[in-house]
This record gives structure tokens, C-alpha cells and sequence, in this order.
């Protein structure tokens, strides 16, 4: 048995050498299924990763990740990790293609937890069949970090990018499933409710749901509505575009579980982080098609119209409260809910 | 004034939305001179940036930095974070192309320490032509993380790889100046020691050291003695190639002040970490060459040759201690010192 096994908790594995090394290659490198993208790979255990990137766009993403608590409903730190950084490579219109995978753990960190945060990791990355080609372990001392820091980097290909930008008048946008879900259960998690239905979070990977949209065509624009919500996104979408967009609120997928608790708390879950949503603006000949092709995935049985792009109110987002009345939706000050992700 | 620069320090940024954006826009971005390699860059502000890589081999790594203190003799996190990605590149024989930088802070942190920081960062990238295309920010509470976590992802094109594990028998071992500054100088700053003489960290990009000596030719193996130094990467260097490594100890250069505090404190400075040397093996016939291109070099000034690669103890590293013994130089277990970087 190991040294650090045997201790049950991370020591001195992040100070480099011995120790560290025995810690990678029993915990990590066997986790992941695929570890090369090229000649040179993971686990080489170089200072780098060689990798022959197949045809197509090269899209690269990068998020640190800081959620609290660890473990919630529905997922881990090392799902969301994986998720967020396949996921913004989807929304560009890449296939994920390999991802870098980088610690910061807290000394007495129990390893069991450990090892199940970096299965969850492998599992996303695995059943995507993307390689995990570099990495990093660190550890700071007890009350200097909270527990673990996860960053991921990833690297994808297109065949053709798509922007957060490319919005027109008369598009379509399209919400794959009901928002506020991954925000809310982690609000439950951190108050210990226990809600009936089993509030969880939504955290997936969306490239199979993006691969069946882009296949129909039409796709103007994608963005996941993480931090700040669904408000967050398409007020982004308006501004960048220069166009304005009109949302049907009564059509907007709210799951009563997560309207409740939001109600409870004062928040707006239209502002609230989803981990496995996509927000799409789609050519109106396509939409229909679209929309179909979404429903057609597990993940995307709810997939809905919401609303139309306008040349109006451009920059803005207007929201048809279906009572007559119309109401601005403001890009959020922060996301309402602190460490979201 | 914006809401956050009124405020002086770190607040609600990490959250995302509006508040986040304006300090991304006026902090972050103007001190990149480089924010695009392809058609999306850094300013979309996307989910990803888009790149179109030159020709030659793609090389990835990936580091966290959790340096303490953040500012110290030489340097600080920013500059490090910065040499980590791109000295990675280096030693895989590869020009730093492209970085991502994702900031972990703490709520509060101060914004005149986090743009000294951003800036030491652009400093090293911007000099040597590499692009920031990626970033993040998410920001925990107060004494959830010790001021700030840095991690960097960067890109780099070889038109050979040089990897850390092609030594040959008969190769020179050469160190391109004195090691365990960066280590030394760390451990100074956290005593508060005043030492004459400015003992100061190393850290700086190695990328012109080592352009000059692949132009020389005959380079088998690079690596850079970071966590656990010299012993550590002499001894990765060697299990690697399944070679043997033969030291002259009195050839590795150690300045006198490195030394004197190692000796106080009783740690070998060479297990103790280096930002700005470079390792490698070289070609017996192109040594006298590499050696007298590294020295033309400002960074090189010192460089020397240290040792042999032999068919003699396969894996091990040997030291002539030049009072007529040998020693083993055994792989540390860990860095002696934590949180080097």
C-alpha cells in the first residue's frame, strides 16, 4: 500500500516528486479512458502533450471551478467540471475533442472523495470519447483553500464555429429544457430542504443535443446559460448581435420545484446557473426541425420555442408577461447565488 | 467610476454578469497586447475563442499556481503563472503560441494587488508575442481561498518535439545557470529574512534560451527543474530513458547566498525549485556549441555542463561529490518547500 493511501487523505502530494507522482498514476491516469490526442499523451507525464488535431476549427475554453458544496444533487465538482468545459466548446459548435484537468486540493483532503470527484470527471470525458491530455495537482495548506479547486481546459473542432453573436431579426430562440435547475439544487443542498421530486441539478453534457441541432442547420447562436441564467444569456445574445429579442414568458420551462423554492428565496430563476441547457437562436425555416431533433434526445424532451429575435429595442430584452403586460429582462449584476459553479 | 473600482477590492465579480464584465473589460483585456491566434479572440468575449494554429507540432500543458506570498523577490503569481505555461512549452521544444488565465480570488482581494498581478502576467506573454485568448474568473468568500489561484493553459508549436525522455548514452547534462533561487528566495520572503546580496527568485521565460540551443542542434532531452529541482527532474530524466546519470556536484552552479540559507535551513537546493533554468541533454558533439549559445544569451550567462548520461545504473542519478565519493541523488519525495508555485 502506497504512502498516501494508506494516510486516506492528501499530504505532500502536491509538493512534486515521489509521492505525487505514485498519486497520479494510481488515482488518475487509470480513470480516463482515452489520455492521447497525438504522439504524445498523458501518460508520457511530460511537461506537455503533443496533439495532431484532426480537420476543422480549433476552439479552446478554460473555467475554474469553485462550487460549493462538492457533491449536490445530481452531480460533483468533477461532473461540473468536465461539463463546463465540454459544454462551451458545444455552444461554439465544436466536438469536444481533449481537455486538460488541473487540482487544487486542500492538505487532509479525504482521497475517497477524491477518487470518486475524478470518476465523475473520466466518466463525462469518457462517454464523449474526449482525451485527457495534461494535467496538474496542487495542495495548500488546511483552511487555505476550501476543500477543491478544479480547472479544466478544453480544446474542440468545428466544422463550422458558432457564435454568441450571430443573432437575426425574425430567429427563433430556443431553450432545450427548463432553466434554474443546477442553481436551485445547489440552494437546497447548502439549506439541507429536503424537497419532494428530488430537486437536482441539470449538469450534463450537451454536445449530443448541439451535434443533432447543428445537423438540421439554421443555427444562428448558441450560448449555455451558466452564471447569470437564462437573463445573463440572451441579454449577452441581444447585445453582442445589436438585436433585440421578444420571450414569451409563460412559454420559458420552469420546473415547479425550482419556481417554488426561487419564490421562497426571493430569486429569479430565469437568473439562475443551468449546467446542462443550451439557448439557441435558429433560422425560422428551420426551427420546427429543430426543435424536433432536440426532442428527439433524452436531454432535450422539453425543448421549446420561447421567442423571436426583432429589429426592435435592439440590445434589449423585452418579456411578454402574458397578462398584458411587457416588461424589460436586465442583464443580472451577478448571479444570485454565490460559487454556482 | 465603475461599482467595483469605488469599491477597491474584490466583490460580487466572480458571479458573473454586468458587474463581472466591466472588470474583464478595463482590467483584464487592455494588457494583452496579443488577444486573438484565429478568427474568435479574447474581445468576443464567447464561450471560446477560435484559433488557426501554425504549422508544426501542438503542444498543451497546463499549471495551477498557489505561490505564497503572492508578490516576492523577483517576481509574483502573475509573472510565474505566466513563465509556468509558457517554460512548459519551451522545454517540449515548442514557441509559447497561445495561454488561457482563470483567476480564483478571494472576495476582497484587493484591485490595485489583482492589476500589479494581471500586469506581470501580460508582461511575459506580450514580450514574447503569445496571446491570450481565454479566460476566467470566479471569486470564492472570505477564507474560503488564501488571496488568489491562478491557473494557466497554454499552446505551443515545435517543429520538433523534444521530450524528457530521450537521453542517450554519452550525452552532456547541462544547466543553463544556478538552481534553487526561486525556492530560496520564496522561503526568504516568508521568513522575513534581510540577506545581502538580493537573493531573488529566477522566474523568467526560458523560450530564447532554449530557441538558441535547438538552433545549435543536438538537443536529446529538456525538461525544467521546477517542483523538487534539479534532483528531481535528473531523476525523471533518467528513469525515463532508462539511462544512468553521472553528476559532478562541484560543476552545479549554486549561488553562494542559495547556499548559505539552504544550509541554515537545512534543505539540499537542489531539491528545491527553479522558474527560469532549463535541463537538458545534449549531443556530445554540439555540447561545446549548445553551451556557448546558451552564454550569449543574458538568461545563459552561467550555463554549464554538469554531467554524463551512462549505460551505468540505469534510472539512477550518481554524484561525484568531489572529495572522492559517490552518492546516490535520490528522487525527493516531495519539494521541501510548499506552496513554491
Amino acid at each position: 500500500m502506497s504512502r498516501h493511501a494508506s494516510e486516506h487523505v492528501v499530504g505532500l502530494h502536491g509538493a512534486g516528486g515521489e509521492v505525487m507522482g505514485e498519486l497520479i498514476r494510481e488515482l488518475v491516469l487509470p480513470r480516463f479512458r482515452v489520455r492521447a490526442a497525438g504522439p504524445v499523451g498523458l501518460d508520457a507525464l511530460d511537461d506537455g502533450a503533443v496533439l495532431t488535431p484532426p480537420p476543422g476549427e480549433l476552439v479552446i475554453t478554460t473555467d475554474s471551478h469553485v462550487v460549493k458544496p462538492l457533491f449536490f444533487p445530481g452531480g460533483d465538482i468533477g461532473r461540473l467540471a468536465a461539463c463546463g468545459a465540454v459544454n462551451d466548446l458545444a455552444v461554439m459548435g465544436a466536438r469536444p475533442w481533449v481537455c486538460t484537468l488541473a487540482l487544487v486540493l486542500e492538505e487532509g483532503f479525504p482521497l475517497r472523495d477524491l477518487r470518486t470527484i475524478v470518476n465523475s470527471c473520466a466518466e463525462v470525458l469518457s462517454e464523449l470519447g474526449v482525451a485527457l491530455v495534461a494535467g496538474d495537482t496542487k495542495v495548500m495548506g488546511r483552511g487555505e483553500v476550501d476543500g477543491l479547486v478544479i480547472n479544466t481546459t478544453g480544446l474542440g473542432v468545428a466544422a463550422r464555429v458558432v457564435t454568441d453573436s450571430g443573432l437575426r431579426s425574425g430567429d427563433r430562440i430556443v431553450v432545450t429544457g427548463p432553466v434554474g435547475d443546477h442553481g436551485m439544487a445547489l440552494m437546497a443542498a447548502r439549506a439541507e430542504l429536503k424537497l419532494e421530486g428530488g430537486l437536482a441539478s441539470d449538469v450534463a453534457p450537451v454536445w449530443s443535443l448541439v451535434a443533432r441541432a447543428l445537423a438540421v442547420g439554421g443555427i444562428t447562436a448558441m450560448k449555455d446559460p451558466t452564471r447569470g441564467g437564462l437573463a445573463a444569456a440572451l441579454n449577452e445574445m441581444a447585445r453582442k448581435a445589436g438585436v433585440g429579442i421578444e420571450i414569451e414568458g409563460a412559454a420559458v420551462p420552469v420546473r415547479s420545484d425550482v419556481r417554488g423554492l426561487a419564490e421562497l428565496l426571493g430569486i429569479d430563476p430565469w437568473q439562475v446557473a443551468c449546467e446542462g441547457r443550451v439557448v439557441l437562436g435558429v433560422h425560422p425555416d428551420t426551427v420546427q426541425g429543430v426543435v424536433e431533433a432536440l426532442r428527439a434526445d433524452p436531454q432535450g424532451l422539453d425543448a421549446v420555442v420561447i421567442g423571436v429575435v426583432t429589429d426592435a429595442y435592439a440590445g434589449r430584452v423585452i418579456v411578454d408577461t402574458g397578462v398584458g403586460g411587457r416588461r424589460f429582462l436586465d442583464m443580472p449584476l451577478g448571479d444570485p447565488v454565490p460559487r454556482i459553479c
